[in-house]
């Protein structure tokens, strides 16, 4: 027989957790080296989110529309600006203004893969000079540790050191990707030698001890068990947490639902509910811990 | 002691090794799959030159004005426009106008690596709609074939099927770069099994039996010894065609030199000395007879 808690009990217990949890999240952004990654954890706690909407949209109308509805229920908006019909500089303008009305922050999904001088010309370049709006950008690990010094000497020339942060791929959820675990971990050691400029890591299963982890392919459990006809997998937001990452990039498990607001809003919960479990926050605690500037022993 | 050749024994060898490469890259483009590559494979054997010129410019007029150096030494002119300052729609236009009038082929150095769906409305959208007006693009491996199925799908959006092809790096020069012996061979892999869009390969040391290679990293030899600063080594053109390789990238020798039309030509004599040497023919009859169309046995 179990002891079932009443309903006000339950809530008590909840709200214990949710403080909790908030709590941590907010004395990580406290610690946490890259600025970019400060204000997310910062909006984490604030908002009780963890939700990343992939905005995988068609057209300029159908991003602003989705932004609209999801952006006040998430921490980063990811987005490719370079897929989307009709996207200008007008549309641009209305996203960053919409980042501050409903508190978010832009991960441009960047995907750098150059070598590190090509890298930092695109950076600076490319996408209405992502450098200048986006406060994280993501890469690939795949060309080596130049990708990271293109984008910190890119962020550099566009004024935004210790500002922006790179979010390196150590492993994709497609199907058949090349990231097997021995490139993930050189990717994590790749990420953890370079933290000037690296901000988290995208991972599916294997983290870092330092890094914050996105993890992208997280749909509901109609769609974990189908896939997208071209290759991507997906998996639940209990499976990731568990699995040991920090913030689910979701994309069509939202965009695709009758009603995007009320879907987001189900996701944030139910990640919510998992990382509030004793043992993720007890994670976040040690992290904490790990970045904290050491005491000087006082003298004797 | 040694039989010196006279000079017009030299001369009358050399233009027989001349005509057998010219005639064998004149098969292999009337037998390879990809059309894009055919046409390479043609203006390679035209113009007496496996030289891709990598336009890493930063502004459109230093790219117009490249071009018009150099363009008519070059088989494929390879470039990034987004990392391009001033690059616009005029600039564009005037770009594959030169590639008509100088006769190359154009390489957009998209380094495609994101999932699929993805990677094909980046195809049709991003960069003034590449699969309209770049026969080649190159991509990473590192997402999986879902990249190769997103661009085979996005060259049919475009009306370019059987027309664009896709180069996939299997290797990469970069310093650090997680291109490993088992990557590169996973990649081949990938590639051979995607040949509908799959036109080459970018390799260093390691190639497909079918597929062509190009290899970039190439510099003369004092920046063969140096390095860039960034991460990215180079080899010289005996090295990487000795290494069976069939195309050089090469950028900074070019750009950087005094006389990049003088250097562009000198780059292009020595890469097809060594490969008019008989090994390196005798390669490219193998692979002719590879592709050739199996004839059907004679009924009894």
């Amino acid at each position: 027989m179990f002891l079932r808690k009443s309903p006000s009990q339950t809530r008590l217990a909840d709200d214990q957790a949710d403080q909790e949890l908030q709590l941590s999240l907010t004395q990580l952004a406290e610690n946490y080296p890259n600025a970019a990654m400060k204000q997310v954890l910062a909006i984490a706690a604030e908002k009780k989110s963890v939700i990343v909407l992939s905005a995988d949209v068609e057209t300029a109308d159908q991003l602003l529309e989705l932004i609209e509805k999801v952006g006040k229920t998430i921490c980063v908006l990811k987005l490719h600006v370079d897929t989307i019909k009709n996207f200008n500089q007008n549309t641009l303008t209305r996203v960053l203004d919409l980042a501050k009305e409903l508190n978010f922050v832009i991960m441009h999904d960047s995907k750098f893969s150059d070598i590190g001088s090509t890298v930092m010309k695109q950076y600076l370049n490319a996408n209405y000079e992502t450098a200048k709006w986006a406060p994280l950008v993501t890469a690939q690990a795949i060309s080596g540790p130049g990708v990271l010094t293109g984008l910190l000497a890119g962020a550099k020339a566009a004024g935004k050191e210790n500002m922006n942060g790179a979010i390196l791929l150590a492993q994709m959820s497609s199907e058949g990707a090349l990231t097997d675990d021995i490139y993930a971990a050189k990717a994590i050691d790749m990420a953890e030698k370079n933290m000037a400029i690296v901000a988290a890591l995208v991972t599916q299963t294997i983290h870092s001890k330092y890094l914050l982890s996105f993890t992208p392919g997280v749909g509901g459990l109609a769609q974990a068990a189908k896939g997208d006809g071209l290759g991507q997998k997906y998996r639940t937001a209990r499976d990731v947490i568990s699995g040991g990452s920090h913030f689910l990039i979701i994309g069509r498990g939202i965009m695709l639902a009758e009603n995007p607001a009320k879907e987001a809003e189900a996701y944030r919960n139910e990640a919510w509910s998992v990382l509030r479990e004793e043992q993720h926050v007890a994670a976040l605690k040690t992290r904490i811990e790990l970045f904290k500037p050491k005491q000087v022993a006082a003298p004797h």
